[in-house]
This record gives C-alpha cells, sequence and structure tokens, in this order.
C-alpha cells in the first residue's frame, strides 16, 4: 500500500508533527511506502486566484471552475497543483493531519481543496461520489484539538464532532474515496512540544501516539463510513427513500 | 447600525460581488453605514504563520496561541489583523459573503478567522460563547452555492444545508455574536457573470439581489438563533439537561 499523509501544521516540532512521525513510521513498519504534502514547509499557496492562471479561457472575469477545467485540458496547471494531483494519484491511503482551528480545517489545508481539487480534472458534474476519480481510495482525518473530549459530544459545547468532520468527509467522499471514521486526539493545549517537561504533556502525546499507531494498522481492514450514491438519488440529487443509516456517518 | 461586509471573492464581477454591492446599496439607503472588508483585494494573507509574530514569546517552537495572546498583549498584532479587529469592533451588523467551496469556506476566508480572531485578545477561555466579546453584535452568512437547492436538503447529495453551515455559526457565536439564520442563494453556476447575456442567468441574479435587499430591512428585528450557553453546561461544557430545541438551529 501507497500512503499520503497531508500534514498541515506551521511548527514540525508540534503535537500535530509527532502524529504524522508516528504514522510515517508505523505505515513503513508495515511495509507500506509514504509521502508526505508538508504543506507549511514546501510554502503551498492555498488560496485559489487568477495569479494562477496565466492563459485564461475568460479573461475579463475570473471564474475559478471554468480557469481550473480549461488549465486542466490544456495541461497549464500550476506546478504544485499538478504535484499534489500526481502524490493522490500513487496513493492507496490519503491521511489528512491537521488540528482544527475555528470548528474546521486550517485556511493551508481548506485551500489544499480548493485549488488541487480541480473542476474538469479531479471531479465532474459525472466523475464525484461514488463515480468519482478516486474510487477505491481509502482516506482518513487525524485531527487534533484544544478542548477535552466531552466539549465534542453530541450535546458539548464544543459542537458534536462527527457533524464538525462532516463537511471535509463530504469533501473526500465526493472526490470518491472510501472515508474512515476519524483519529480525533482531544485535549491538546497549544498544539506543541513547549511543555514537554511537564509529564502530563508527555504522556497524553505518548498515549496519542501509541493509539494512532495501532489504528494505523487496522486501517486496511476498516469499514468506511456508510454514504449514499448515484443508485440512491433521484434527479435532483435527493434521496429516493429516507435511509437515515446509509446517509449519517 | 454600523455594518460590516467581510466579502470573500477573487472576482469583483461575480455573482457574490453583485450581492456584496446590492448589501451596501440596500443598507445604506436605509440610513446605516457600511464597511466592506475586501479580502482579495486588500490581499489579506489567510495563512497564520511563524513570519507574522516578529518578536515571539516562545522562540523555539512555534504555537500560535501562544503568540496570538502575546503579540495581543505586547500590541505587536500584525497591521491587517489589527484593521481586521478594529472593523469587528465598529460593526454592529457582521455579514459574511462568500460561494461555499468544498463544503465550507473559502481558504481565504476559514484564514480570515485563524488570524484575525486572536487568543488573549478577541477571546480566552472565559471570553467566549454568551459571554464571548463580541455580544451584543448580529452576525449572518450570505452564501452562495453551485448546485441548486435540493442538493442541499435534509437528504440531498450535496449536504443538508444546516449542517454545512454549522461549523461557521459555532465560530461566530463562539465569538459571541448572535447568529441569523443564513441567506442561501442556491444554483449559481460558474459563480461569474460570463453568462450575462443569458437571459436565465441575469433573472436569478437580479431575483437574488431582490431577495438579499428585502431580507436585509429585518435583519435588526430577526430573532436569532438559540444556542445553549454557559448557564446551560455543566464543568465539562457539556448541556446538563438534553435541550435539543436550543442546541440545534
Amino acid at each position: 500500500m501507497h500512503a499520503l499523509i497531508v500534514f498541515c501544521h506551521p511548527e514540525p516540532r508540534s503535537f500535530n508533527g509527532a502524529l504524522k512521525d508516528v504514522a510515517v513510521e508505523a505505515l513503513e513498519r508495515r511495509g507500506h511506502s509514504v509521502e508526505v504534502s508538508d504543506l507549511y514547509a514546501e510554502g503551498f499557496d492555498p488560496v485559489e486566484h487568477p495569479a494562477h492562471f496565466a492563459e485564461r479561457a475568460e479573461p475579463e472575469t475570473f471564474l475559478p471552475l471554468t480557469e481550473q477545467r480549461h488549465a486542466f485540458n490544456a495541461g497549464t496547471l500550476p506546478d504544485d497543483v499538478r504535484r499534489e494531483i500526481a502524490r493522490l494519484e500513487r496513493a492507496d491511503l490519503v491521511i489528512l493531519q491537521f488540528p482544527l482551528w475555528w470548528h474546521g480545517l486550517p485556511a493551508m489545508l481548506k485551500g489544499w481543496f480548493d485549488r488541487v481539487c480541480v473542476y474538469g480534472g479531479v471531479y465532474s458534474g459525472s466523475m464525484r461520489y461514488d463515480l468519482g476519480r478516486f474510487r477505491g481510495k481509502r482516506a482518513i482525518c487525524s485531527v487534533t484539538t484544544g478542548s477535552p473530549a466531552p466539549a465534542f459530544t453530541r450535546h458539548g459545547r464544543g459542537g458534536d464532532m462527527a457533524t464538525l468532520m462532516w463537511p471535509m468527509h463530504c469533501s473526500l467522499y465526493y472526490l470518491g474515496m472510501s472515508v474512515l471514521a476519524p483519529q480525533a486526539t482531544y485535549g491538546v493545549q497549544g498544539g506543541g512540544l513547549s511543555y514537554q517537561a511537564e509529564a502530563d504533556f508527555r504522556a497524553h502525546l505518548e498515549a496519542a501516539k501509541a493509539h494512532w499507531a495501532r489504528r494505523l494498522a487496522t486501517l486496511e481492514e476498516a469499514s468506511p463510513i456508510p454514504f449514499s450514491g448515484w443508485d440512491d438519488w433521484d434527479e435532483h440529487g435527493v434521496l429516493r427513500d429516507e435511509h437515515p443509516a446509509r446517509w449519517r456517518p
């Protein structure tokens, strides 16, 4: 199996960095190959912008999807976007490693979706969901939070974690991937290792690393989150019957 | 009333740009003052990064929250962050105008939250939710989607719109704001005005503008989405009793 870890944290010596490192080790120990997109270290530009499209299909008005499709077809996509698409194509397993910032992906990782997942190339009206380009690949989010776990339970003030993850799971499934239940590590205060002298922090990190390493050994066999698909929808994209069990993670 | 419109689209002549313009006109016609944060035009940097913090509290390991608090207290926050905080402070009503990209905020607007809403300044452990710094202010998301409305109904393949908006509504409420039901404009194909010759597109735009202008006239009196608050939570931040009606929008 070949894995791609899309790593999003500005500090390599962070809790997130440690979880990324342990994933590389654990996967390689099992005989898998691993590639890392280190978005901060590689200086990825997460902002979709006219400057990325030198030869415009529509010079007067910037329509992101129109330009994405045009650049894909003309072979003029920016280098960083082509690199990320090639990495996705090579991967059997895609891991997103990130801290939950403001109830979602950090801008750097959100913009990876905005720019890399190009219309007309990575998806189209007929190439998405269970007919998505990346069907057969598995994807999992490994997310850290500042608040402890109870805040992310169904009636917790941080917001139910399954609901907070829903948009990104939708995006991964939209690309055709089989989405696995997320690996959530709660209560990562500060997000870094500056408190490494503190026994509690160190113990939390070691436990999280061990838990993640054990979980990684199960991903090949794990059942993905069930989603509905083309056969389930009417012509408006709505479930023909109500199948809540298939629709909700 | 003074309104701040945080406008996030790379193309001023887009559908989103037209909705921003009509909001300025409609609010000013009612005697309100309006300020616009035009994130793309102003070249806002949405990536939280060590380079934004010249005088570090923790030079060896970059901990975003630690540096945000330190910079706020030391008066060394970046100019763009200070400008955005001042704009928020002046506003009675905050409007986020954006297209739904990959089931959420475009990276540019997501990073506005990541960078502007600084720990220790705009929020803290004791200054959030209904004790948030911006309590008394109203906030509303005006969002456009590519897919038509049925895809965003409860069993639609695009994902239920209330669930997709949940993370951003959580973020606005976290800051203390009263969050109003979103203004959603569906089926904006291409997101721009390149089809202005097409009567359907023009009619859709004019209808959306008129609907938004009418809605804007009601925002002062509208009831916000109910959220639970400090009095409802136990020491773990979980509802003492189950009050689904107060918890879900």
